[in-house]
């Protein structure tokens, strides 16, 4: 099967991303857009575009009627989620597929199983992929709780099965805490996600996030492409990324981008999907959680291989086996990718919405900028915050470092403030430029006198 | 020896190029600019920038001891030239050896050596590198010019020894053509170049101009980094560069590559340099000359190699051995490159000087942008018309073209007549995505109907 036309139930920089590989692919593209993006570059760079619904994503990117309408009256064979809004929503992706139209990523069961974060952690287990040690499963009483915290020792996590991206997380650093917590995690659960079920973990420290990029097609075949470190975190919002790892080693690589294929391999995965891991000091690494689509911090991935993650996640969609197997992908250089956000590193990363009055990407040899931004462009307060992805190749971790401090500098958003101050002062931060950081690294680090 | 500062003698975007590979390697930037220039991108990016002179070229990018003097005052270690200007000037080259300073690119002796054509010819006949048959050296008189083309055969070409990038040049296809024509190109010659020399050649027909990347230290190391074809040229001026070139083959590359080299090794160059070959559907080769200097296309060598060749540049004349060996130089993937100009495809490309008013580069995967464009730039008359040089790299010629196609089609320039849909169409043109085309192609290929 070959895809004719592909609508884009997304917005922004990732938007643009899919609808450019359609270009390239010769497939045409229908973009959706709220009534605040009618003005997005999103919108002008597709072959047509359809306005679904006022400004609130809940009436919008998230309104799947709509969105179903458009793709139906425009005769689309297959829809990208992109990242947010529906991309993990398995009951879309079967929506979809009864639509008779092709969910460009997993099957709604593989969704489903890696959504539920203590079933995709038991699934995880069956696969021989190491799991952060804690509960088998759900917590089902306190009295339990308290014997399993004893067994894997103080610091332990309380985390909602139905949480994720940092939401639904409570710590506990000896008995009389746990008690207290343990229900009112459940209750907050129950609140915020609909689901009280909680899960107990031990509370790693030193650790740094590494995950592992996986692409899977129809045919039984899964492949890893290599590992991304995204320790640099504030309130475990990822702001930098990078390729290869500073830390790993050939021989750590290969164990933890098999366990990654034995994880995709047990859910029967297909399409682009990404092991998350936290890596110990001691070279130990802990499963967190599988993301069942494409990831924001992608292009570090692209920049190594030279593989476009979406094409490819496209061209399995249409049934084709994987275009390269894992003798074939190689690392090439390093990568390294800064999420430019519109906020204030001086204000606590308030969000600075508004008109960018003067807009010039940085140019020149390894430089690659993913963005929906363009001079003039209103930065809507409704969505996410971020105005650009800077990715910067180097052929070693020295020239990327260099190189992406010369673009931040040369990068020029006027208007509102960004984030591009902080990253400057970051990428000089002695311990960035050896590599040695962990997921605490933004805490212990004050952006103003590093 | 370390640089501390460089001077980069020229404007547009090779002076931003240089910049930013100083900032990148930690050396201070002194940008130079005529009145015209002051609000020319190279002047804000720069650590440092002062005005030379008036806007025409001969009073401030030509005016030598204007630029010697912010060099001396500024304290600058070296002086990259960029190309064009003052980049093949012996007499430069010196001048900037002689105040204590580094001229970046090969000595004023190999500077000359090249600079003049029949010299060039002669050295490389002897270091056993082809050229096409004709004249040994300059033509003495009717007489010998009569019996060399009986020689050689007809058409044959008329060329002026201090010509260059196309002037100069006449072409008889007998024998009284050539009478007719050889003392009137002696007088052009003398009057266009103070030098009334020419040389005969056989006139070759179904060409490629293919072009090899060479790079040589101090230290009597030499390699090449493969070949670009630039066969895509509209009266001599070369518009669409791409690496690989289409119809290479690894044996071919090998022979060209080595007789660079021997090129290189006879008239012991450092730095970047290129040599330019006419290459026959015969598979033989024939050097045309050698460019002693950075070219405009050299980012489509940077893009397959992962070399950063200005800062190898920078590496070499401080007196570093080569950075990599030939054996460590892989060809990955493919890149294009076409030069975006200021001029109206649609009226004869007239020159389209004016201000841009909206400017929004393309980004995303595999796309470079080389530019000192900005929104609100006026693209002076006065010099080249170049605004942007777009390079894209995919790992197949297919992705490549691609994805030139689709980032050309969102290169947005407003306010001023671009290239951008002559592009587009000859990116589409069936020759050019067979690879089958020679330097005659444009002539034959009419834009508007392609």
């Amino acid at each position: 099967m070959k895809f004719h036309k592909i609508l884009i139930a997304n917005r922004g920089e990732i938007a643009v991303r899919i609808i450019r590989a359609c270009r390239e692919l010769g497939i045409q593209s229908v973009a959706v857009y709220s009534e605040a993006d009618r003005n997005s570059l999103h919108v002008r760079l597709a072959d047509e575009a359809y306005c679904i619904g006022p400004t609130l994503s809940k009436d919008s990117y998230l309104h799947l009627t709509n969105i179903m309408s458009v793709a139906t009256l425009t005769g689309c064979d297959a829809i990208h989620p992109g990242y947010g809004f529906l991309a993990e929503n398995a009951d879309f992706a079967e929506i979809v597929e009864s639509c008779n139209m092709t969910f460009i990523g997993p099957s709604p069961q593989a969704i489903s199983r890696m959504g539920d974060k203590a079933v995709a952690k038991l699934t995880m287990k069956e696969a021989d992929v190491p799991v952060i040690p804690g509960s088998d499963g759900l917590v089902e009483d306190l009295d339990q709780a308290v014997l399993i915290a004893r067994e894997i020792g103080y610091p332990v996590i309380i985390k909602a099965t139905a949480g994720g991206g940092g939401k639904g997380i409570r710590i506990a650093d000896n008995e009389e805490s746990l008690i207290q917590q343990i229900s009112t995690a459940q209750q907050e659960a129950q609140k915020a996600f609909g689901n009280a079920g909680v899960y107990l973990e031990k509370y790693l420290t030193g650790m740094k996030h590494v995950e592992i990029q996986i692409m899977a097609d129809k045919h039984g075949n899964a492949v890893h492409l290599f590992e991304r470190d995204c320790s640099v975190q504030r309130r475990r919002q990822k702001l930098v990324e990078e390729a290869p790892c500073p830390v790993m080693t050939p021989e750590l690589r290969e164990r933890m981008g098999q366990a990654a294929v034995r994880a995709a391999l047990a859910v029967e995965y297909s399409g682009a999907g990404t092991l998350e891991f936290l890596l110990g000091p001691d070279g130990n690494f802990y499963f967190m959680e599988m993301n069942t689509r494409i990831q924001v911090e992608h292009p570090v991935t692209e920049m190594i291989t030279g593989v476009d993650l979406i094409k490819e996640m496209i061209s399995v969609a249409e049934g084709n086996p994987l275009s390269f197997n894992q003798e074939e992908l190689v690392i090439d250089g390093w990568a390294i990718e800064c999420r430019i956000n519109a906020e204030d590193p001086d204000r606590n990363f308030m969000p600075a919405a508004g008109q960018i009055d003067f807009y010039l990407p940085p140019g020149g040899f390894g430089v690659r900028v993913d963005s929906a931004a363009y001079p003039g462009y209103v930065i809507s307060p409704h969505y996410d915050s971020m105005i650009a992805k800077l990715i910067v190749w180097g052929k070693t971790r020295e020239e990327a470092v260099s190189r992406m401090k010369r673009a931040l500098a040369e990068f020029a958003v006027e208007g509102i403030r960004t984030t591009i101050p902080f990253h400057l002062k970051l990428l000089n931060h002695p311990k960035f430029a050896e590599g040695d950081f962990d997921i605490k690294f933004l805490e212990e680090y004050d952006v103003n006198t590093p």
